[in-house]
């Protein structure tokens, strides 16, 4: 289960992403070539492994599920060690999901969803236990534009919105970092104790300049990535975990990874997804200064209907003539992209594809489809979510045991 | 109470000690002088203020006491902002008392004591609570020699020492600073978010290969020095903080003192020790690697003896008649200055010191008079750590009201 020691030394060497207009680490992510991220070189350039079509026929034969659409459609496209989670399933040991959310605002917008989409699918497909860290020291130590009082509240927010996504209480933990850090504290301090400044300078690209809590976070974001950072849990069994996350997070888990090694624990499985561009395009961000950039989860059908029509970047002709020519410029447009994440549909999603690469189907008519896809989804979110109470979130907050750990014999 | 921003800076600026053969900060004390260190520069360089008569004057006034022998003689010599916190205990709204160790080994010596009975002797003349932190965390990122479940060991045998000096389990709360932390997660992070790397570098000299608990710790000693890190002595009330410490530590405190005035909250009150000296002389380390260096908690009165008579630095002459004319040169004496600290007797110190230093005494005869002392001290510590049981233990470390916050009226 563990690599080598070269194999080690290989992943600390290329953890530096060289890619030309590209910069994605935990902090930042630009992408200045305005087209869909080229993840192959991606991939190539962080040292991880691409989800082939095995590991998704893997996946349907051990969950007896067809495999979710992010996974089909390679949206969650590069992983680590995979295949020793799987592994560690297939032998009865069962593992667990670890994801979570840093609580820069109360309102989260559709892109936020999904790593939460994908666990709540991994989490009933495999029936495992789901832990959730809202990291609201991470955002009080980098964001800094409020008090930590307040993005706990964000975080607390934030909860609902993530409960509202379908978690089931009896098999899910959620977290906020402030309040738990006591719970994890002996692995914060094995994580602190096991880098060095440099390497964490080296990974984060932290200057002198920053404060502490910056030196100091990034092991409480890699504590949970252990079992015996919950207890109430798993007691003293030490069990697999996997995070699914957005590629950007992978600098904290190749740390993460490289200090289980030192412990001798199980390194931590990670899967990676794919960004959803924001609403002005690729290379564009996503966020609350521009509404305009893209869909919250709190937006009306009417804003929703609006923000597509008027703002979601088309690739299709300036003129009626020239689309129908030419047909659409897939790898900017933005309406197909966003069906690619929401449209679950493989059959449809397809005849878009090539009846709005030929021209055939005009931009309005996947605008149109598109805002019939996220209003639904944007909707019914909003209905869930108003169920959520304050009583509810403390359930899911509360240390104890959760019902499907340990694995029933007959996985 | 609070110092004005040019004071603040001030203080900043004057942080670095550079006094010539003499390196103090809280991992290292090198003094190359072989001499007793001159206090009086290092006040200077430390930017901190001499107690003076009138503190002893008011404190005798406040507490109804004679003053300790600690104060008497100048041992606890210096301090930062003593008059506000005895302000405030004037004015009836008490202070509490925070001190602690580094467990850095399972055994003490009686240079370890120091703080703690002067730290019983403020608790019983003041009758306030007290806090002590065993900072295993720290020693675990600085000494690096064993698990950190070790060091968490070598802290609750510690403790028992601790107790072993007399304070009073309902006035008194005593933590692992791996355990409790949780409990003041909100204050460590707020100490993480106000100091910059290349500020704590600046204060404790750290370099980049060092590892990143050694940036996350100050903050887990600073966070004790607020009252809202214990609500379940202090409730949401703010109070006042007196931090008897060795001057090495004051680094650490000059650095709090700092956030706190950021934070807007009272800055802790300092009171600094001066350092025992090993056997061995001014300049020499007390270690358990040399067992002749200093005399231990669990040494028996045979090994007291012995180590005093063999190992304890003379300042008498080379012989009889050398000593006779030039007497001791007491600026370079072991046996004396152990005297200093633990012979309670003024009117007998004087007495000592005037026929020593005259050649009348004769070193041997100083250092039976140390060993009676210290045997004595010793044996009987021995006898009440005897008796603190694991039970007691956890009940100095229960989270619990101390009894005597909030201070009575007629204080």
């Amino acid at each position: 289960m563990q690599q080598s020691e070269q194999e080690q030394q290989k992943e600390q060497v290329i953890a530096q992403n060289e890619i030309p207009d590209l910069i994605i680490n935990p902090y930042e992510v630009v992408n200045n070539s305005k087209k869909q991220i080229d993840y192959d070189k991606l991939i190539q350039s962080f040292g991880c492994q691409r989800i082939e079509q095995t590991h998704l026929d893997r996946i349907q034969a051990l969950t007896q599920k067809p495999v979710h659409h992010y996974l089909r459609r390679g949206i969650f496209f590069s992983h680590r060690d995979l295949n020793q989670v799987l592994d560690a399933y297939e032998a009865g040991k069962g593992f667990y999901l670890y994801t979570g959310r840093g609580p820069s605002g109360e309102s989260m917008h559709v892109g936020h969803l999904m790593p939460f989409i994908f666990t709540k699918y991994l989490q009933e497909a495999f029936d495992v236990p789901v832990v959730i860290e809202l990291s609201d020291d991470e955002k009080f130590f980098h964001k800094s534009e409020t008090t930590l009082e307040e993005y706990q509240r964000y975080g607390y927010e934030n909860a609902k919105d993530i409960i509202a996504c379908g978690f089931d209480v009896n098999k899910t933990f959620i977290f906020l970092s402030s309040q738990y850090a006591g719970h994890m504290y002996h692995n914060i301090c094995k994580f602190q104790h096991a880098i060095t400044y440099s390497q964490l300078r080296g990974i984060f690209g932290l200057n002198e300049s920053d404060n502490c809590g910056k030196v100091a976070y990034p092991a409480v974001q890699a504590a949970p990535s252990l079992s015996s950072s919950f207890k109430h849990i798993f007691g003293k069994d030490e069990v697999m975990c996997l995070v699914p996350q957005g590629i950007d997070q992978d600098p904290y888990f190749r740390m993460t990874r490289d200090v289980c090694y030192k412990l001798k624990v199980p390194k931590t499985g990670c899967i990676h997804s794919q960004f959803l561009p924001g609403l002005h395009g690729f290379g564009t961000k996503m966020g609350t200064t521009d509404p305009t950039s893209a869909i919250f989860l709190t937006d009306t059908a009417k804003e929703i209907e609006e923000k597509i029509k008027k703002h979601a970047l088309s690739g299709g002709g300036m003129t009626k003539k020239e689309h129908q020519e030419k047909g659409a410029d897939l790898t900017v447009d933005v309406p197909y992209h966003y069906l690619r994440f929401f449209l679950e549909d493989d059959a449809r999603l397809e005849e878009i594809r090539v009846q709005y690469g030929k021209g055939v189907m005009m931009t309005s008519e996947v605008k149109k489809e598109l805002i019939n896809v996220i209003t639904k989804i944007v909707t019914e979110h909003q209905q869930r979510r108003a169920l959520v109470t304050d009583e509810i979130v403390q359930k899911f907050m509360e240390l104890r045991p959760l019902s499907n750990y340990p694995p029933k014999k007959n996985n």
